[in-house]
């Protein structure tokens, strides 16, 4: 067992010089590699390093939050990283980088790299994402979800699984605070919004007794509805893309939970990303359409495949399956629905917010589409009991 | 360590004399001590021990089902029934023996001896059943459940509960196979029944497909719930009563599921005992009002008082909370008319019966009881959707 240390670059080189399996990816001489640090998002060190045969992506956990040192946090996140793509990787392995190296004593991992890709948000706020990857991003959700449910495994399987990931508490706190309560506490010193232009509705937002209570359901849904396996964490900074190789990164908010928590926060960046840039809406919106007709196709089918492998439904002949379908599908979109109202808040006055605001030309304009956001998130949170196909879901953001 | 070895009555009465905490609680010489097995169900051996101070209930997992020494079975079933114990004892004690003593390598408990008690099937079948021993049960579950729920404790309190008693997959198993599965899968080995008296309504149920897919929603309910820690085995031989002293037993089964389980397999085996004896269907229907009433009081008047300590429902105020507990009483009662369903059937037709039908004077009204049980069993499964209180309950019984 070594002794946890954060690894800087010459760290790195050292620690991939001394293990073999990694070296002799990248080939030549340790001397002659390159790394950098690409380190964006707010939790870990990663570094990306490449040789003359190949390349490597490094990523470490550190004791703290690594934008904010005084926030500490346990090192575990590699390794809930690590079990997640494992997990998911004989399901979904051509929309994820392979996991090459997982070390528990330095919570590193080491996997493809992935270049030339863009990080999603990025390349859509560059203009460089070719329209339709959502068809990726609802194959991998579809297969990734079916595949880890109780409809395709024995139940000790999925216990088994239950278990190991209900110990990912740390992840699943920020998770629970900044997306499901946050943001609708008024006073809760992690919030923060473009003040004043927008002070007005949050505090409608955090005054409102209806919209209090459908958050209260979304918080139960969250917490007691271990339906498959979830990404945790799925929105357009956790997803890269070349051209259309799409690729699911970054798994380690990972959890058992409804299935709609994943697609939800993944439409909800979407819609984010369109009242950023009004221009896109209906872009945005077809790939809504997109992701959930891959979505649906990809899990009905395996559902139909493999559907009586498992301890739930093993009883339905082929038209009991299909009923049971339509009905799964129209709950997971009801989840869906108000998981994504849930995003486009918290991302617009909670502590992470994104960038896609930044494409607004002024201050007014950005509080504009705001405040759109946020309209809109109030009402598919206050709508998700009665939304049950895509059509009703864009209904609420184009009508 | 010591070697796991299967205690008969002199081996109690060694390692009871060996054990200072426990022989202080008899009294007296261990040679003089009174030991006689009172094994009666299916799994365990059971002991009840008696010396001058006081007694002892001694309870032991075999390698194998106590009553089919060919079904092999791993030992850890004391160990979930003690971690169900002392789980819930700080919110239930007076309605359980308290336990004094569990040894993890020899899979035993020590708990306290429940005398003159009787178990409550036993006191119905004979007659000594005082009327109103429902609301303790009531009471037992509307504590138990919401105290180890969500709304209660901050979430990681309940994941690592929930993680733990994912582990208990043996007993799991036989629940998912002999109440959700095997009873409605035609030429299951472990069915048996009246025969040819019920012959046509058994294949009724076992080509149904409506019943089928009720049943798949409950398979679902029960895996993919985790409200509350469950004792997942609650029927009427799970209680021992003596007056209004009133003790839940046998928590072996224990797991986190929808809190419907417990109730409604209690509710299952009520209605069960007056399916058997017509002329207590009043009396039996008011046990069932006592208990949702209790249950109802229990849960609710929890949920005011402590109802804001966890991750749901933080964010209520007062009227949303009551709200929020009017739906949830109703989610309950639909999820317990399902449960209860099942039960009665797979009471009536699986591998596990009950006794209650003994009391039916011959073979033709033995096969009328058990065929009502079975018809009220299906219209519960196939009404729980729609069935929110107990009076919609009830109609479904009695009209
Ligand atoms: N396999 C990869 N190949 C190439 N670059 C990658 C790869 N994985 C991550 N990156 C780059 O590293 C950045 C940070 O990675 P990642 O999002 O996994 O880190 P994080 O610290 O967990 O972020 P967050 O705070 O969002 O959780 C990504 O935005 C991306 O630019
Ligand atoms: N605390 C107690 N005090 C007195 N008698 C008890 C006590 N616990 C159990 N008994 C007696 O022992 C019998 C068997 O106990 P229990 O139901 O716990 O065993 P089991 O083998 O787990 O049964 P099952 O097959 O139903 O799971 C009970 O029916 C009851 O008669
Ligand atoms: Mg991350
Ligand atoms: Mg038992």
């Amino acid at each position: 067992m070594t002794a946890y240390r954060t690894l800087d670059i010459e760290g790195w080189r050292a620690y991939l010089a001394s293990t073999p399996d990694l070296a002799s990816r990248l080939g030549g001489r340790s001397e002659g590699w390159q790394l950098r640090e690409v380190s964006d998002g707010n939790l870990n060190n990663v570094f990306l390093v490449s040789g003359p045969l190949g390349g490597l992506c490094c990523k470490q956990s550190l004791p703290h939050v690594r934008v904010d040192p005084d926030w500490k946090m346990p090192l575990t996140r590699t390794d809930f990283e690590a079990r997640y793509m494992r997990a998911v990787a004989p399901h979904v392995g051509h929309l994820m980088p392979a996991l090459y190296h997982f070390d528990p004593d330095l919570h590193l991992l080491a996997m493809e790299s992935l270049t030339p890709h863009r990080v999603l948000r990025g390349a859509l706020a560059t203009g460089v994402a070719a329209a339709g990857f959502s068809a990726r991003i609802g194959e991998y959700v579809g297969r990734a979800a079916f595949l880890t449910s109780w409809r395709a495994r024995p139940f000790e399987a999925v216990t088994e699984q239950v278990a190991a990931f209900a110990a990912n508490t740390t992840l699943t706190r920020i998770t629970v605070d900044l997306v499901l309560t946050a943001p609708y506490r008024a006073g809760c010193k992690r919030n923060h919004w473009l003040s004043p232009e927008l002070d007005d509705i949050v505090g409608e937002l955090q005054s409102d007794p209806q919209l209090a209570s459908a958050v209260s359901r979304l918080q139960e849904r969250f917490l007691t509805a271990p339906q498959a396996l979830l990404h945790g964490d799925l929105h357009t900074g956790s997803i890269m893309v070349d051209g259309d190789d799409v690729r699911v990164i970054d798994g380690e908010f990972a959890l058992y939970g409804p299935i709609g928590f994943d697609a939800g926060l993944y439409v909800g960046n979407l819609l984010l990303h369109a009242a950023a840039n009004p221009g896109r809406l209906d872009w945005m919106c077809d790939e809504i359409e997109t992701f959930w007709r891959h979505f649906e196709r990809n899990y009905r089918t395996l559902w139909s495949e493999r559907g009586r492998s498992g301890d739930i439904g093993a009883l339905l002949d082929d038209s009991g399956q299909q009923q049971a379908q339509v009905a799964a599908c129209h709950a997971i979109m009801k989840d869906l629905t108000g998981f994504a109202g849930l995003e486009m808040i918290r991302r617009t006055i909670g502590y992470a917010q994104v960038s896609d605001y930044d494409a607004r030309p002024n201050r007014a304009e950005r509080a504009e589409a705001m405040r759109e956001a946020l309209m809109q998130g109030r009402a598919l949170i206050l709508h998700a009991g009665r939304t049950e196909t895509p059509g009703a879901l864009l209904d609420l953001i184009t009508l």
